[in-house]
């Protein structure tokens, strides 16, 4: 990660190792991406809709407490739970009638207040959900850019 | 993770540990994303916007080898880079001039085939773009509903 000029620059690599399995690192971090026995693979890490969800656990957690320091709320703890739904259709190839992805995603958001009232814990969770960068990028189109060297 | 009729539910939960760092899982899987000291974290883990572009690596990397197999072509492996640029002014508070997570993604996709010409290779390529799952739902809208608990 790089940050100049007000950009910031994020890389990351990953090798895959078998058809379902992926060796990944950004920075000194790696992680293994996998599928289940059932979908094929080896099951030795999570799979990419799940990471997808996990990234955007972490960055409205990151967003939330940033926000409440702020706005002089003292937040103690979120606990966040994600659950979306996908139809496997157009990845497996069988069909395309809905789209690849989760169709919709839905997020509980349980925040620990010490004394914050209603008003101030919508205000705070509205300014959350506009700053945070995940949220941006999945709920507003992004482009992306493939180029295959040959 | 659950298939029944043709939908597919993917869960994870997350319990932050301090304003940078939280504990994620999606089954038996764990993982922790924080933040660097510069941005006031721990560096216990990756940041959120890395997570999000391993999941889409992770993604197409196993989309790629299932549309290659389905095609009769030998893929050997693939290496995938992914950058993205970001304004962090809008996570920060600071100015809302531009969006909040990345402007564009760039990947760079080397995939290693045995006896594939270019033409076969970018048929594989766009069937990949188009079935992968993390790509759709960044590169196209996707709703997110945020629900409070009070």
């Amino acid at each position: 990660m790089e940050i100049t000029n007000k950009q910031m620059r994020v890389t990351i690599e990953g090798q895959s190792e078998s058809a379902t399995k992926i060796n990944l690192r950004a920075g000194r971090f790696s992680m293994i991406i996998d599928e289940p026995a059932p979908m094929g693979g080896t099951d030795e890490g999570p799979t990419p809709v799940q990471v997808l969800l996990m990234s955007l656990a972490g960055c409205l957690s990151i967003t939330g407490h940033a926000v409440a320091q702020q706005r002089g709320l003292k937040l103690n703890d979120m606990h966040i739970k994600i659950e979306g739904a996908m139809n496997p259709c157009a990845f497996m190839g069988i069909s395309f009638d809905e789209r690849a992805g989760f169709q919709e995603i839905n997020v509980t958001i349980d925040a620990n207040f010490d004394g914050a009232s209603q008003e101030e814990q919508e205000a705070w969770l509205d300014e959350t959900e506009k700053r945070c960068p995940v949220t941006d990028n999945i709920k507003d189109s992004t482009r992306i850019k493939l180029t295959p060297k040959y």
